[in-house]
């Protein structure tokens, strides 16, 4: 854990040290351009299908098309082999031999869609749209944004991974281009890796990291992912929760049964997993599993941290639609320093069918985050043996018939991996660096995030290259990221091209 | 509610008074022959698919064959014109102008059909099968059953609608096929009714009812559905429970969110409902919302009826799969007389993308089986006033923007009609004129159920024709009906086929 007061000071003592800000005219000219000219590229790369999980030739064309892209703006790209779909790197060097190097980490793939719930003809073509006085989305042609030097900021661009994760990547080359035009090199050595597998599919980044460590050695490592805070500002994040996930199953009769004939006799196995669930949790959403919380350390530093984070949970409860929150935390930022345990999908029956029948068995997914003291392993162990405490005979597979005849109460847990949590001190040179950077950018010290809720694949990174990880989000908080209508408010690409801009400039 | 030991009385009465016992050699033959006969045409009709909510052109070819084979067999038989898909009506005339008249129901259509769960290519394509000697279900070709004068009667044949309902029409037809063969008439006026809305779509057999009541007008009622007693001995069935569907659906952030990002402190819907649907019932089974069980009359003479049905609940549960029974009766039989509240149906996000998401929603889908003192409007109301006192705000359609800002608690309850419950006296004539029939077939008194557990229209015919309703079931227990791999068991064709026999040759 790191010390969060010397950290506040920190903040406070670069906004005096901060080198002079951005935004000459010539520097402010190269920008619009630089952005202007970035649209249609972005607009042909979120054309490009990206769910792994679904094609890897999907994978491959925008491995391939980053790649030309790059090196048609400049940089030394490459692919780095990963099996079926490869990764892309890329790097620009400084010209003083002693500049420092930055390795950038931003992903290509996307959350799988379900286009039905998407108000558009397909995900993977975008959609401008501006709010109408009534609030509601109205389409634009798409030529307003790139046949125009200043769109509206509020503006939207709505597609599959428009926000997450390929503006960054956009982002960056237009920032790059930006220095270029002005006949300028960087003041640091760029690096980039654009991850394939980082929303599904088996994860392949710390393979990637362990074949190519001299390629990809840096001296810090800025993840390029995940929302911005919700007040739009410029925001740098320390650390995230991990994450993994588990299926629980709950087994009812062997098959499932008329409900008519056997409804008040054969327990239904949807109502078993619920009170199975229910004894999880209290009302307000804390854990009951014991141990579950066993870690948490919000102590009064960070807790100070936490309490400057200019969080409008009003605003945002509304933007959610939620009348109350939860009680895990006392604050939305206290509430991501504990572990979640979170129902990600719940199936019982045919949903669709409307048949009258007992079901077999009902399944509830879940995943669960962590924070560094609560690693995953330990906390699918808790849920294990609580289920187990409740009097479930765990099972492998299906039951078989001798279980059957036993165990009145009959379930299986299956699940496991995923990320590590991530907490960078809060003065390590790296976040220094990016403070003083996005300082000359917007004129104020950003937004700290101690620990953000989503997480990213920062381990391979960090435990790979042995180098500190931070986050600097870039995109609107609300986005709708892994959802339908995922979007990106156009005002959030400018300022994120000025954001990279502001860094890569900064020694 | 009748007198149930009246009945009992009058069922050991009747064993003495039975007319002399079927089975002649020339009846024995004939009846083997007409079912031997009528098996290629049974399998015709297994091949017509007839999910009635998923096209009324499937139900039409089913009636129209119906028809066109009654009337090859000699019936009177039409059709009853109801909208798109039309029933049909048959009919045989007594010799005597004095004769009872009887109409016997059965329904073609079946329930929705999820062939990935079937073993089979199609379950309109039927498969007949027998155990091997480790008790696993071997195909066999079907000319084992169409060019065999006497199979196994352990075999079974497989496909939607074997055992419910297309089984009784066909025993029916071959019933009266002996008959004829023996140059002899039926000792009843016969009618059928053949359903076609039983299974799902709107229902309309109140609406041919009401257009065709002096066509349809009878004595009395047999209802050929459901399946007999699990001992597979003769069964007279009195009653019925009716049942109603309702669909509760928790409302929780309004779109669905990122669960990294906001786990631990948006509430999930799909907890939330499995909280709410946990305080409906007990650990084993009972009903816990107040005034749900107002209504059921379990009097000393009703429980002696029931502890007269020779349940073997041991083998039941090992049939079903499970270890221990619910607790809302002392007994199998005992349960079937309270109403039942069971989820047919659970869903939240989406359960094969395994997105790591907070849904936005879940929904439950339940049936609500009643008994004669529980109507289902009352039923319904009464959750619905449980689900408001447990401080949810009730709503229509999805919850407004004010809504959401102002209930923490959101959830919309839709639902409704459904089937009447039954209960005919144990003592009125048509269920002395089942039980003599019946006793002669098979030389000893039938299992005599006051209430079966399933429902059927019973009230369109009861309430529009002013006649006492009985069901005679005829399909094996185990018949998997409304599940995946359907099945009637072979011998309770011939057995339903000497049944039926019985009865038209009973005056």
């Amino acid at each position: 854990m790191p010390n969060p007061q010397h950290s506040i000071l920190l903040g406070a003592a670069l906004l005096s040290l901060a080198s002079p800000a951005l935004g000459g005219t010539s520097e402010n000219a190269a920008l619009t351009t630089a952005v202007q000219k970035s649209w249609p590229e972005f607009i042909e790369f979120l054309r490009l299908p990206n769910v792994a999980t679904q094609s890897a030739p999907d994978i491959r064309r925008n491995a391939q098309w980053a790649q030309a892209t790059l090196a048609r703006h400049g940089w030394q790209a490459q692919l780095l082999p990963d099996g079926e779909t490869p990764m892309v790197f890329a790097q620009w060097k400084a010209k003083s031999k002693s500049a420092r190097t930055i390795l950038f980490y931003a992903h290509m793939d996307g959350q799988p869609v379900f286009p039905k719930a998407w108000k558009q003809a397909s995900p993977f073509e975008p959609v401008l749209r501006a709010r109408d006085a009534q609030g509601v989305w109205q389409d634009l042609p798409l030529e307003k944004l790139t046949q125009t030097a200043n769109p509206d900021p509020e503006w939207r661009l709505f597609a599959r991974s428009a926000a997450d994760d390929k503006a960054p990547i956009l982002m960056l080359i237009a920032a790059m281009d930006a220095l270029v035009a002005q006949g300028k090199s960087p003041a640091i050595n760029i690096k980039l890796i654009l991850d394939s597998h980082e929303e599904g599919g088996p994860p392949t980044l710390a393979d990637v990291v362990e074949q190519n460590r001299a390629l990809l050695q840096a001296d810090g490592i800025v993840m390029l992912d995940g929302p911005m805070h919700e007040s739009g500002r410029p925001t740098v994040v320390y650390g995230h929760r991990g994450g993994t996930a588990l299926a629980l199953t709950v087994y009812g009769p062997r098959e499932e049964l008329h409900s008519g004939h056997f409804g008040n006799y054969a327990a239904n196995p949807a109502m078993t997993l619920a009170r199975l669930i229910t004894g999880m949790k209290d009302a307000e959403g804390r854990v009951l599993i014991p141990g579950f919380y066993d870690g948490v350390d919000i102590n009064p530093s960070l807790k100070a941290v936490l309490a400057q984070v200019p969080d409008d949970e009003a605003a945002l409860q509304r933007r959610l639609g939620i009348a109350a929150s939860e009680k895990v935390g006392a604050s939305y930022q206290q509430s991501l320093q504990f572990p979640s345990l979170n129902i990600t999908s719940m199936i019982a029956g045919e949903p669709a069918a409307r048949r009258t029948i007992i079901p077999a068995k009902a399944t509830v997914t879940f995943d669960i985050r962590t924070v560094p003291g609560t690693p995953a392993e330990r906390q699918i162990a808790l849920v294990r043996k609580w289920v187990e405490g409740q009097g479930f005979h765990l099972v492998q597979g299906e039951p078989s018939e001798a279980e059957r005849v036993r165990y009145p109460l009959l379930a299986s847990i299956t699940g496991g991996g995923g990320m590590k949590a991530l907490m960078t001190p809060l003065d390590a040179p790296i976040g220094q660096w990016l403070r003083s950077g996005l300082t000359r950018a917007f004129g104020q010290a950003p937004v700290q995030i101690p620990i953000m809720g989503g997480g990213v694949p920062s381990a391979p990174l960090a435990d790979g290259l042995k180098a500190p990880v931070i986050l600097l989000p870039l995109v609107n908080a609300d986005d709708s990221q892994h959802a339908a209508n995922e979007n990106l408010r156009i005002g959030n690409y400018s300022n994120g091209v000025k954001s990279l801009y502001a860094l890569i400039t900064n020694p």
